[in-house]
């Protein structure tokens, strides 16, 4: 019988996972937060990095969002990976996000694992939060966001932008500081989690619960980490980022180092490793141990599952978004099922309920939900052209030659 | 931090799982089987459940092919769980697989752990296969079948059903003994393991390997089972079973015994199990590992990730059933994305080209693949129906009066 081997070797990993350390840039705040849970965090930290020059008068500024298992790197080598920023091919000189143009900001979120404020982080007493660090929502992530983007002296972001959790935070930005953000771009998101979502956060959280290597949350202090089962719920995540028909597409049925029928070679087909996609995701699961902390991965899958803005308004989505002037552009990908175009859809009708300013695009791709990490040049194009048409309306000096885009290309929500 | 505990403590589970015993109606074939990977097992025991009677000239004979983690208990209470029969619902006096009319066999498959040969099983030395045991296919399953309706001294099947990889069994009898079956109803099911649900059961055994009671599959020997790995396993194997409507429907966002926002009660709300469908999935988690066997859930699921009939034909299903004279009825269901409505169809038109006798049936349900399982009235109809029908063509005695049900609303493939 084929005995599968962990993928997942502690032994190769860093103690502890990734360094929780002040090497991030970042900015200290002594006052703290107060959190949704009713918490008092006391010191708050917020690991950041921007792209591109603010202009004078601090109108040219866009945030972005990042997902689950993203980083502040957007544009810039991952410094524990030395991988492109996340959203590399989005944001830089004369792209879609032009960092000509445009100052971009993107933070860790608080919970995270790079610097912010977050399970790694030390308490007062000196000692790590671990598993007592209180639970934080997206709520609490954007007022960490706010009072970063308060330090930076900019009253008005001209954008918020995000794919999946980003999208959540840009919902809530948009709800919770309407004044403060001009244009607001949720991709590939929802205003709520839905059960199947939970589900599978579930699973990933009993996954690292699971490993004896957690110790119930305390493996810093012995000196291992829960790799096995944190790569355990990466694999199973990245199945759900993304389709049935990009797995059909890139791997198929495909083998690997075995002979195509398990009748042949005395059944070395039915051994080891056999089908592409298998050591795909093992690969998937061990790089993500080496650069992601468990603790957060618990934390922040859990303020994706309370994400519920409607609840947050009696029940009304569209009360969330009541009299604002923000414009909306939303965004979802056709194959996406972990946040489907239903999802997207119930957004924008929230917001034409609410007589916001709103366009929605469904982008046509087998990619998943991944698509929005991805060079779609249909997002490209409707990220490109919204902003363009934003900043018109902002009054920011006209984007340099070249660089326009046609508009996004909307369907009726 | 809500810091979750391990659903699955293996303490309170039986050491090693689920006896393997000879408790369980079994035959024993002291000439062995060779397996398609070119090993031979010099003994072969099926254990299988028989319900009605078989007619003086053995015509009656419905074969039923149980799922990955279903068993011979098909009509009646599981030795184990006490729980009715996983086909209770379908199978039985008046049903519509009516034991009143039909004589139901059904066998633990190969490589199972309800008392066929599998990892549990005893060598000629004496010793547990355990991990040793060779890997088997379908066809090795159907094969070890096959020497059962020897056994029982019947020539050719009425019938042969099952739904998911008891629908692969069912193709692959009709492929490999086409003289043998008269009838085959092939539900929710496909021709070959999609890239996706290979992806799905890798996870599932890489969270079985990342235990550490597994032992290397030796964990009969240390007296412990691999409970953890295997209720993370199964619970996200639930979850593609299930729809999102299910899901939705089922759970929504409904928390238990934690008030409805995180904002309220100090943050009660963010801490322990908070969710309906977490506890829903951990408790599908714990309660299947007392009564399925780690090992045999990596070697079934490997037989199903192999299992491509088209790739043993030339690259053509429909010469899988070149000159076929059985009658096909395939079943699919609207919401199952696991074995999703066009992977039947393509079996349908399989069939087409090979110019055999087949219906072709998509049930509309939101029950997503476990509808296959469930009280789903059409399906019943449908299995009533053809089977009714079949029958007529066979010669077999009609239909006790107020059985006989609608034929098959069947949709053009």
């Amino acid at each position: 019988m084929n005995v599968p081997r962990p993928a997942f070797d502690p032994a190769v990993l860093p103690a502890g996972g990734a360094a929780a350390d002040d090497s991030h840039q970042h900015v200290r705040f002594g006052d703290g937060l107060a959190l949704e849970c009713g918490a008092v965090l006391d010191e708050l930290v917020v690991a950041y990095r921007t792209y591109g020059r603010l202009d004078a008068d601090r109108a040219n500024a866009i945030l972005v969002c990042h997902a689950l298992t993203g980083d502040q790197y957007v544009a810039e080598p991952h410094p524990l990976t030395g991988k492109p920023g996340w959203w590399s091919n989005l944001v830089g000189p004369g792209l879609p996000i032009d960092t000509d143009r445009f100052f971009v900001i993107c933070a860790n979120v608080l919970g995270g694992c790079m610097g912010s404020t977050g399970p790694r982080s030390t308490r007062p007493d000196g000692t790590i939060w671990g598993t007592d660090f209180p639970p934080v929502t997206i709520r609490d992530m954007v007022d960490a966001q706010a009072r970063l983007i308060d330090h930076l002296g900019i009253d008005r972001l001209f954008a918020v932008i995000g794919g999946s959790m980003g999208g959540m935070q840009v919902l809530q930005w948009a709800a919770r500081y309407p004044e403060r953000v001009f244009a607001a771009l949720p991709i590939a998101t929802a205003a709520q989690h839905s059960a199947q979502n939970i589900a599978f956060n579930e699973v990933s959280r009993q996954a690292i619960a699971a490993d004896p290597d957690f110790h119930a949350g305390h493996y810093r202090d012995r000196g291992t980490i829960p790799a096995r089962g944190l790569g355990v719920a990466r694999m199973m995540a990245h199945i759900t980022y993304l389709s049935e028909e990009a797995l059909t597409r890139k791997f198929g049925r495909r083998l690997q180092s075995a002979p195509a029928s398990p009748a042949a070679g005395g059944g070395a087909g039915l051994f080891g490793e056999m089908f592409e996609v298998e050591s795909y995701l093992r690969h998937q699961g061990s790089s993500f141990v080496r650069r992601f902390d468990a603790n957060s991965y618990l934390t922040v899958t859990r303020a994706m599952d309370y994400f519920d803005l409607a609840r947050d308004h009696d029940g009304d989505l569209a009360s969330a978004f009541a009299g604002t002037f923000t414009r909306f552009c939303v965004v979802s990908f056709s194959s996406d099922w972990l946040f489907p175009t239903a999802q997207s859809r119930a957004i924008a009708r929230a917001l034409n309920r609410a007589a916001a300013n709103v366009s929605f695009v469904e982008i046509d791709t087998d990619k998943g939900h991944d698509a929005f990490l991805l060079d779609e040049p249909d997002m490209h194009r409707t990220v490109a052209g919204f902003l363009d048409g934003a900043a018109i309306h902002a009054g920011l000096r006209p984007a340099p030659p070249g660089v326009a885009a046609p508009g996004p290309r909307g369907k009726a929500p």
